[in-house]
């Protein structure tokens, strides 16, 4: 199995990065514009791009430090059987992101622009929480 | 083991990116900016920054298409033991970087953080090579 796993530090206190990964319309302004669902355990949040959507059912949440989302049953993608963690921990006065994708088939093609994706995300994560603006999806980094 | 695995997709011929991956006045424009030696195969490559200086053997170089770093033998840091790889495929006339640091110990602490700079970095090289300008060592994504 393979995992992706980047830690990122922001220059913002755990409760706003936290807000930032779980309510849509933050998650639309660094992730997927089209983003629709409310955070709660067990909940699907729904990421539409294209002709796409991406489900995510809402596996674990603890308020200010822990976000956890499994592509759902029916997923027929890479992404089928994988989970995505995102763990906040304050440090010296900011937080680091540790942020991890894991479970993927060691076969799974996209696998490398996944992480390189993920990566340009979490850029846009903090740009957001730092700046009050992010580059969701699509963005100059990736798709063009 | 571990290893970091990035591909990022570039508007520029592979040749133009193997030069940014090779000279070392290229190299100083998207990674480290006190880069110093010539890529020949068995050459050794020194990116100096602040009071530290990461040596890199040239192991292996296919003109437009590969380039093989490896720590030398004196590295007594997380890097020790891994290899880096950048291999340059020509994709419907643009360029696609495939990106591979491999050989961390499984207990290597700051991998994450690794796997998100260099991420950063090939973001850099990307711009550097569409745009003329990247945003080496240090920038405002790390190090701040």
């Amino acid at each position: 199995m393979k995992e992706i796993w980047h830690e990122i530090s922001i220059k913002s206190p755990p409760g706003t990065i936290y807000q930032a990964l779980t309510q849509a319309d933050k998650l639309a302004q660094w992730w997927i514009p089209d983003t629709r669902g409310e955070s709660k355990p067990g909940n699907i949040l729904e990421f539409r791009f294209g002709d796409g959507c991406q489900l995510m059912r809402v596996s674990a949440l603890e308020p200010d430090r822990l976000v956890c989302w499994q592509p759902t049953e029916e997923d027929d993608s890479d992404w089928a059987g994988t989970q995505v963690q995102f763990t906040v921990l304050p440090v010296d006065g900011r937080s680091t992101v540790q942020f991890r994708h894991s479970g993927f088939r060691g076969d799974a093609e996209r696998y490398p622009y996944y992480s390189m994706s993920w990566a340009v995300f979490l850029l846009s994560l903090k740009q957001l929480v730092e700046d009050g603006e992010g580059f969701p999806f699509p963005n100059r980094w990736i798709h063009q």
